[in-house]
């Protein structure tokens, strides 16, 4: 490790940008690693050369944080996989910090040990048991020595504050990041709610990933911000939001959209959508600013290129990228030239070349059961009433 | 190189499917390595790693073809981009070349050196002086001994011949494939003759690439195939469509469309729609099938999947992925694990989570320059009647 | 009138449904009748033909309420007109009685003399002032001896208590109507709060028509329903929406959609749209179900056709309508016939026919001037996010 | 009759433009006199009222033709209904004559009494059988003395021949008009070769109507005109289509599109789009210009607004309709005032209000029928691509 390396917690508390990288699973899952279901990341220890290699791709984009490829690698949770698997957890959690650790070496990188829901917690084990499964990833993270640690996509604060106090007990930095949107956790808890227990039980940093499109993520951190400095409390505040646009989903997020998880293409946001996101973010007060699932380096190099002005540098992955579509204007056709401008991708409706495919879809979830036909006619007559009904309960303050 | 490898042709002449790579330059500009503008394949010597590790996941997908990363990179191109690259033509394509080499031997696939259309055509050089930059990437090529060769990406059949007539001179199987689609090249000359053309020449494997969808390159294929039978000739046939749908788009392409390059994500085709492109190129004739821009590894990895029975293999990366969604079947949500069902993912229409976008667009070129509002009017009076006529020019037989 | 029919009171008191019409500005002005932007009524006198073939058309379709064409008749709105009418307001509203009364006594339907919101109100006029125009009309009701009174279209509930007030004084049953959604009214009373006060005011009957789309407007007369009931007061209850889908319409409701009011035609809702409507009114306990603006007779008729069991009897249009496509039954070819069944028209998904267009618009109104660029580009960089905190103010709970 | 009043053809020889009316079934069906699927128009002698004042808002929108209502008045389609109807066809025609004449005296307008296609023809009658159809409608029109004769909404030329032959022999001006598109008629003769045959039977004036839109329709007369042309014969044109966008429909047309005809709504042009419609048929050289199916008088009105300079005067609707806008120059918020221009409404992209519905269908007719699962899923696994085909088949040169 470099040792004059600003920690998390200093480079935050001095105000600096601190750029997050992007989801591993969905990425590694297109680029043939990663079993979409499962979603474990035994390819830490499989296939190194693919981890290190989009590890370095968000290095480059800007990223600041190299978050351990420990995603759903929690005892419980491997062995659901049963016998497909061939190495046991400390060897994925390690050859994870190894691979994270490599490649923060190589530039101005912080490593983050992450731990996430365990399937425990869902099967209603005990705090005691649910606790030790935390623990044995937190002593391959200390082994490791990594800078901080993230309890990342918990869906009830319960159980993400039992992470948080396991991780807190390390001495290192806590950051705390539930999976929920603007309604609260899946315990009815609301966003603010959640927030005020994550820091009062020992986490410095705060906020929301995955589930949920980046503006909708940016307005639940909105709503914790504002919960904790109501109670009187202090935070950091960090959004690693899903790369697609779901103005659609309810409560759950993406998960219960039709389309998830492979038909999501459509959603995809452009770089233009995450200088958006950055600004949006940025001004909301939230300094640790990355991304989740969906995310392509190219995205984390549209966030670190939309605030370099307020972080005084570009990305390493900049060099190969005119602002704005400036490489365009050298193009041949004056009409493509034409293209090489900030208004031009700022007002694009980009189409999405589907005249067959709707705009939004009915999320599934409300009851229906494979062959039950009864109830799934009830979801065909789903209208547009309870879509709008479900924009009200996602999305209203 | 293994010894014992089958070459090009052996495979063709033997009917076995040989499944393409995708398109490096799209690829890796989403993983910051290639500059969208110029598009040159400089990374091959600058990143080797990067490239090397995409070569891998289209050989782990399934591909049998790594194509040399020398797209553009014949020296009057590279001479475009001035003062920005330290590096020669040659450098560039022997690292391309030696990249190619070194992950083909670790599978069951080829090294295919290709060439595309120059600078110096476009500009109206003569046939001895286009001839002569061809020459300098073939030298590399020879020196480096790639199985076969592809003149790919050529808009005029005419410089294709030409390009064709330099490879043939190699004594290497060669094959050649326009960026065209059914209304032919941009000279006027229909898809049929061109293929004629390029038979005559030398051509043993003839086809398109790029510039439309895979359903649209397919109908050009075919329109090829039809007229090498009819003039009595015979060929191999081959297709490496976009990933993106493109039912709006002019004879030029994907170019033409406002969203490119920057703006393309909604169009991005799922798994499920490359395996209805994999079946409708296998019903058409077409033994060599694969990828252009667009392309991700799991594309390539649907096509194999859908032909797995044809080729009496899957490909290795589908030991993490289930067909047709399988690795859903054990999701808590039943919603969810209903989704674990071929027709499930066939009928889909996927939404766009975009409300504010339409589905098709315009595409330029119908002479509009910057700052010329007349134009300007023009296109935005530009009806849904022009839309049509373009189908109807596009798309007729 | 017909001596035996029973007033408006008696047949909701006695739980019965009563069908009221449609709008008749937006249906007279596709008539050619009516002209947009002043929307007065000037035709009752001008046209009567034309309106009272609108009436019977109504009529016919099932209402049991003839609403006089008195729409904006009040003597301030006719005076904006300036020279361009050559009528009195008091021979326009005659005449609209008059229209009116022949319809009802060829049928089973009541007279209803309508007043509106008022130029005067709107530039600030005091309550004296505005209660006189009122009262203008209103002599012409009591001298047309009109069934029952409805002040309707008011944005502001201070000055539908007014109208109430005023009403109430003549002794006709009187009902009241506000042009507001679940966000309550321009000065921000909540929808529960002013159904209240014009109980209180004396209004027998309460609810909202125009501005919003059907069941935004059914969910609108619930929260007034929920808040007058927990007053521990009593009413009777009236829908009277429009026939557009208006999923992105902010608080002032569609005249602030860039499509008001003449580019409105794919928003208008089908007869199965309306099916939909009418159960959900008559589930939510609303029994004076009616329409507005879009509204043409087939829409009515198709809510008479779904609460046809309720009301036990088919309206008199039926004879040319054949239930749930049934029409379609001897159709020549198979697949138009199989269009003859409940469940296909209630699971189609319409197209627009219009690849160019989007589903959703951005409302206006944030503080857009003509000529002034700078907040039109505002506009257009009105994002997605702008949207969805729409869909949350507007829709909430 | 005016005596004094100019006749078709010299109308047209004279270069003036004619103004056609809209289609009465689709009007009168949602006015709740027509039912869908017989489409019969007994309500000429039912409801004359209704029948009248659809004629006289045709009138004041400006038409100069005043069809009589007798579309499916022929003899065997009226009996196809069986016991439902107690009047004989003579009756029907004789009324909708009287119709016609008693509106088109009030203004400037001529009579044309219309003849369609039979059953006969279709359940293989003989020509002189289909001919004895035609004759006793003719029997009809020339006792009620029509100023002209129109054959239209013929799907096979064959029939349309056989319709012209008798037309003619009654020495009244003779016009013809298919219901076919590009691709021309069922019989597959092409739209050009059906003009050539109608004008050699004797029609003046040929062209199309109905079943497509109308830029589609546009197309198609131009084609027969070409055809016409090349083939040295000389002819008045004119083309009456829907007002539904049809992108979608394959070549039978928009009874084969799944929304056909009970969910059309938001496909119906806008006034804006009539005035580009208008516009696009005069430059194509077509001077009888009316409409079909989807026709509200306010399409009509915009038709003669837009070609009012060509013709020297405006419709006597349009003392209701401020042009492009106009009448909301005077409306309170300044972003409705900044909608009264032309450019906004030519510019606009309406949306549909609906994100749960695509932008184009598969039109049906693929061998579906009702209950053939296999079938059914075939037209379900319909792709795109099987759209792009049809695009190109339907609307190919």
């Amino acid at each position: 490790m470099a040792p004059t390396k600003k920690g998390i917690l200093e480079r935050l508390n001095a105000g600096e940008v601190v750029i997050g990288d992007g989801g591993f699973v969905f990425a590694l899952e297109k680029r043939g690693y990663v079993k979409a279901g499962p979603w474990t990341p035994e390819a830490a220890a499989e296939h190194p050369e693919a981890v290190r290699q989009l590890h370095r791709e968000f290095l480059r984009a800007g990223a600041n944080v190299m978050q351990t490829f420990t995603f759903y690698a929690s005892d419980d949770k491997l062995e659901n996989r049963g016998q497909s698997l061939k190495l046991t957890g400390a060897q994925i959690n390690e050859a994870a910090c190894d691979l994270a650790r490599q490649v923060a070496n190589e530039g101005d990188a912080l490593v983050a040990g992450g731990v996430s829901q365990t399937p425990s917690y869902l099967s209603c084990k005990s705090e005691t048991e649910v606790k030790a499964i935390f623990k044995k990833q937190l002593d391959v993270f200390m082994k490791k020595n990594v800078d901080f640690l993230i309890a990342e996509y918990f869906e009830h604060v319960e159980e993400a504050v039992w992470a948080v106090e396991m991780l807190k007990a390390t001495g290192k930095p806590v950051a705390a990041s539930l999976c929920i949107g603007p309604e609260g956790d899946m315990h009815g808890v609301s966003a603010g709610e959640c927030a005020v227990k994550l820091v009062k039980a020992g986490a410095q940093i705060v906020g929301v990933n995955c589930h949920f499109d980046p503006l909708t993520c940016v307005k639940a951190v909105k709503m914790m911000k504002e919960a904790v400095e109501k109670a009187g409390l202090k935070a950091h505040y960090m959004v690693q939001p899903l790369a697609f646009h779901t103005p659609d989903c309810n409560c759950q997020g993406f998960i219960d959209l039709p389309e998830f998880p492979f038909g999501l293409e459509p959603r995809i946001l452009t770089r233009w959508d995450m200088h958006q996101y950055a600004r949006e973010a940025y001004n909301a007060g939230i300094r640790f600013i990355g991304g989740c699932c969906g995310y392509e380096p190219y995205h984390i190099r549209a966030v670190a290129e939309e605030l370099a002005v307020e972080r005084g540098l570009l990305p390493p992955g900049s060099e190969k990228h005119g602002m704005w579509g400036a490489g365009l204007e050298m193009h041949t056709k004056p009409w493509v030239r034409a293209r090489a401008r900030r208004d031009y991708w700022e007002n694009l409706k980009p189409a999405s070349g589907r005249p067959l495919c709707p705009s939004m879809s009915n999320p599934d979830s409300w009851g229906i059961t494979k062959g039950d036909t009864g109830l799934m006619q009830q979801k065909e007559a789903t209208s547009q009433q309870q879509l709008k009904e479900l924009f009200a309960r996602t999305k209203s303050n």
